[in-house]
């Protein structure tokens, strides 16, 4: 088996590369690191994996890490061990944990994706769209929620940070691999198609009278979060049926955005689905 | 005035040199920064802030940093006037925004406050009990949520990160000055406290077949959340008197701890005290 020894290689700095926007845009690739992130890519989308590299140290010692690399050359993933110091090397976290994968970021015209999206059976029933949200962390957070919610997709504004910023990734703790994640697309394009699909546009808004108690969440609808700092604009809010807030008991001026979207998304799920999930 | 123009002097490498937690720890003291932070400071807790610094420039540019500047000194804090480049080494984020805080963590005896706020009047009906929670984000993340929630306090075992770490407090959004927190227990007494004090424990733990909707949450009670990774060690989950698990309607393994427990926190409140606080 080939093992991979040179921190320096080129294909090792390839993949290091990823970690810019620029880079990943160009090339339409990403880094998922980690068994939990890993795992979720070979299960739930092996056809993503491009290239799968594991620490041959860490899949002779931790079980966890050999099934998925086993896993991955069941699925037809390409595999290759690497020396610690190329994991490393290619590595935005301090501590890999052993792999990583590079997989491709979904393809084709943003526009087409949405309108499958929308034309789905079943119909979307809950989305969620990110308006100018900028911090890798709660975009990552809100996907995993929005997963966790059973949520039909994300869809993220061409002016929100890339989903697919390493740090992004890591908060959806897999959840990028579960879910329709859609970006590309302006803020102006996704009001219009979800309106044209039947879709209600639910703005949250620390600061509306109407709270998530007293707003219709059974109909179909998206949520719409705002910037961690400024909100939601106005352009944009008077785009939505329905101005909900959280209510706050306490004296906190608001909530972070991804746990206002959390409860938002909650809120939804208990109305449309009950408060008992099926199993899974 | 005097303004403080040497970003080398030892004044400004001892505001610095808060951001270690053995600094923190020794002097008693932390570091609030920002305007939304610092002004929280001011308002709710005048008496905790020792100086509150401000870059003369944002004071003489920034409505809203010269307003914090001016009720401090009316609320008695000692005000002082910084260059940019004092203000930059004093900062643990790379734009500080102009206003710093060096404040005083609440002092005395830990099991002495926690008998306080467990004898307060009205009694407490809603905590959270952080053990091992070691993401100062989630750690700030979770004050915030308990804040707009409403709780009574938060108590944070001595095995999880300081909520005084700079990143943590940043996280709280200024909440951090606004509900008891406690640190400097470990698990085992807050428990034994809090089931003498007439509390329910409850854990918060995906894999537990009783779901959110499922348990008394009017009966005063207090949430207790483990680490990201490893959740709650049986050892405290055997002590609770309940565990609970939000549930899970899509793919996902678990949620963030942050959102669990802002979840959790307002199924809580939505119980005591109904969907609609009343006004502040």
């Amino acid at each position: 088996m080939v093992l991979l020894t040179n921190p320096r290689a080129e294909r090792v700095k390839s993949v290091a590369a990823l970690v810019r926007r620029s880079v990943r845009s160009r090339r339409g690739r990403f880094v998922a690191e980690g068994p939990q992130a890993v795992r979720e890519a070979v299960l739930h989308r092996p056809e993503s994996v491009i290239d799968l590299y594991v620490d041959h140290e860490a899949r002779a010692l931790n079980p966890a890490v050999a099934l998925i690399a086993a896993d991955a050359e069941a699925a037809g993933c390409p595999v290759t061990s690497v020396a610690p110091p190329v994991m490393a090397a290619m590595a935005d976290t301090p501590t890999p944990q052993g792999v990583l994968a590079v997989c491709s970021v979904p393809g084709g015209d943003p526009a087409e994706r949405l309108a499958d999206l929308l034309s789905a059976r079943p119909r979307p029933r809950l989305l969620v769209i990110l308006a100018a949200v900028r911090d890798p962390g709660n975009v990552g957070t809100i996907i995993r929620s929005a997963d966790a919610a059973g949520a039909d997709g994300v869809l993220i504004s061409t002016d929100s940070v890339d989903p697919y910023h390493p740090k992004c990734v890591r908060a959806t703790a897999g959840s990028v691999f579960h879910l329709p994640i859609l970006t590309g697309l302006p803020m102006d394009h996704l009001v219009d198609r979800l309106h044209e699909g039947g879709l209600r546009l639910l703005a949250a808004d620390g600061s509306a009278p109407r709270s998530l108690q007293e707003v219709d969440l059974v109909t179909p609808h998206a949520w719409v979060l705002g910037n961690e700092a400024w909100g939601l604009p106005e352009s944009v809010r008077e785009q939505c049926d329905d101005i909900v807030s959280v209510p706050i008991y306490g004296h906190a001026e608001s909530l972070n955005v991804a746990t206002a979207a959390t409860l938002c998304l909650y809120g939804s799920a208990t109305a449309q689905r009950g408060p008992h999930p099926g199993r899974r």
